[in-house]
């Protein structure tokens, strides 16, 4: 089945304690949808302006992404995000935001994408996000991302949106805030009394926790020893989960648990490069092959 | 078969963010062994003063473990240890150190002690480590933990003492301290080129990496709702991972996985009370029963 992205799609300018990289390709809706085009095709929403290269919606085209809902406004300058990360890796500043045609971002969805049985929400303003939901048809799965920004300035929009979407994804960071529980088992349940049945907490290198009415699954992060760049690793998290899922249907236990699991693969890989550099260079068989490698780690 | 731990027996205070409390039974040696245990006879050898409140003796006793190798110094002070627990409960700050009866800490192992064939040093100075370890006959596994202050001071003998122990056991904050690598994928490979074969990295709330020849093993933590004091977390999983081990003998991936997810359970009942007051209300059934439950939150 296709799925529908809403999302940032971005030029990013990111500083690692080893390198320095410029007018990188990124935004959480380009980095979701490459991750998810592993497994179906992604419908992407999003909006660009005249500096967007056009070579950056050609290679998503060629993943079988589809970009009629990405919107190019004339006269203005696609959103720009510069960041900086610190020793650890794993924290990270931001230096610079310039909203650009994202501030006029307000989407009307294709006719083919309000059919849509998959809907994943990326991390935007709370109203933006009920909007795009209300355009849609009865999806069988909408899954929400959220940030620090809206649950301090937009939080009754966010909790009318928690009320109204099946899945959530969010850090642990900001499911405290979010909560006031600086333990995840408690902050999971409090996250999952606003609405959500489904509530993934996302713990950086330390992996992400599930907590559903059927299950509750800790997942550690797989180890790789080649942390790059990790922009992007959230949005490719969970745009291979949700690619999974809209591939297999299987929104059991087990088939959560899997897809939980293949984008836990998948970031991997995307924090291994800058921008999408690394996910360019692998294949679906990669991902199969590191997936039964991280599947022989995890258990007892 | 039995095991002999060498450690600190302390008094302990605790300050969380909830409650403060005094005169704790507490130490590495002390939360070892009882929560070894559960599994094996455990073999204490450590230092007290002529404050050491004689019921705990005979509570651990109580609990089978052979408090022959625990010395009182007639004169000096049990150890005391003073720290507080930050809001995240995860870090700490140590208030106040009074060594004590420590400070003459120089273990002479009872005849019997010597032929153990486990053997687990805690956290001391690593010149005192390998004393005890010279002492002893050809034991089938020596794990060692240390800390942040013998990794600045005592460097070169903590070298020699990685050099001729089979298992340590360290946290991430150690590890990156020791090797300089804030990956734990490499910091695990370096620490094991100083001579462990086996690595086992704990990472507090988010669970521990165990690295051998055979394997590579990421187990989460428990996600207890309920943690009241952290202290002692990091013993009672060496001491529940070590008891384990020598009660079945079984050094295979398989068995030394169960061993770490052993250590994981026993420390999750650590946390959820003061000093060995959770652990004196479980049973092996109680163990074994969140066993099972964790068995199932984690694998795919």
């Amino acid at each position: 089945m296709p799925l529908v992205v809403v999302g940032s799609v971005a030029l990013d300018s990111v500083i690692t304690p080893s390198e320095e990289r410029d007018d990188l390709l990124g935004g959480s809706g380009a980095y979701f949808s490459y991750a998810a085009s592993f497994f179906t095709t992604a419908r992407l929403v999003g909006v660009v302006g005249d500096d967007w290269p056009r070579r950056h919606t050609e290679m998503l085209q060629a993943r079988g992404i589809d970009t009629s809902g990405l919107e190019l406004i004339p006269g203005e300058k696609t959103f720009r995000w510069k960041g900086k990360y610190l020793e650890n890796m794993n924290d990270r500043e931001t230096l610079d935001v310039a909203l650009g045609a994202m501030e006029k971002f307000d989407p009307t969805l294709p006719e083919v994408y309000r059919k849509c049985e998959y809907l994943f929400l990326a991390n935007d303003p709370p109203p933006l996000q009920l909007g795009v939901l209300r355009q849609c048809e009865g999806p069988k799965l909408v899954m929400a991302d959220t940030m620090d920004l809206w649950i301090k300035t937009e939080r009754d929009s966010l909790i009318e949106l928690l009320g109204s979407i099946d899945a959530v994804v969010l850090n642990d960071s900001e499911a405290k805030l979010l909560t006031g529980e600086g333990n995840m088992a408690i902050a999971a349940a409090a996250v999952r009394a606003l609405g959500p049945r489904i509530v993934v907490i996302k713990k950086g290198e330390h992996g992400a926790m599930l907590v559903s009415d059927e299950d509750l699954c800790l997942l550690p992060a797989y180890p790789t020893d080649r942390v790059i760049d990790p922009t992007g690793a959230g949005d490719s998290f969970a745009g291979g989960l949700m690619g999974y899922l809209a591939e297999t249907g299987d929104l059991t236990p087990a088939g959560m648990r899997k897809a939980i699991a293949i984008g836990t693969v998948v970031a991997s890989f995307t924090v291994e490069g800058f921008s999408l550099d690394r996910l360019q260079e692998i294949t679906r068989e990669d991902i199969e092959k590191r997936l039964a490698e991280y599947c022989g780690m995890i258990g007892v």
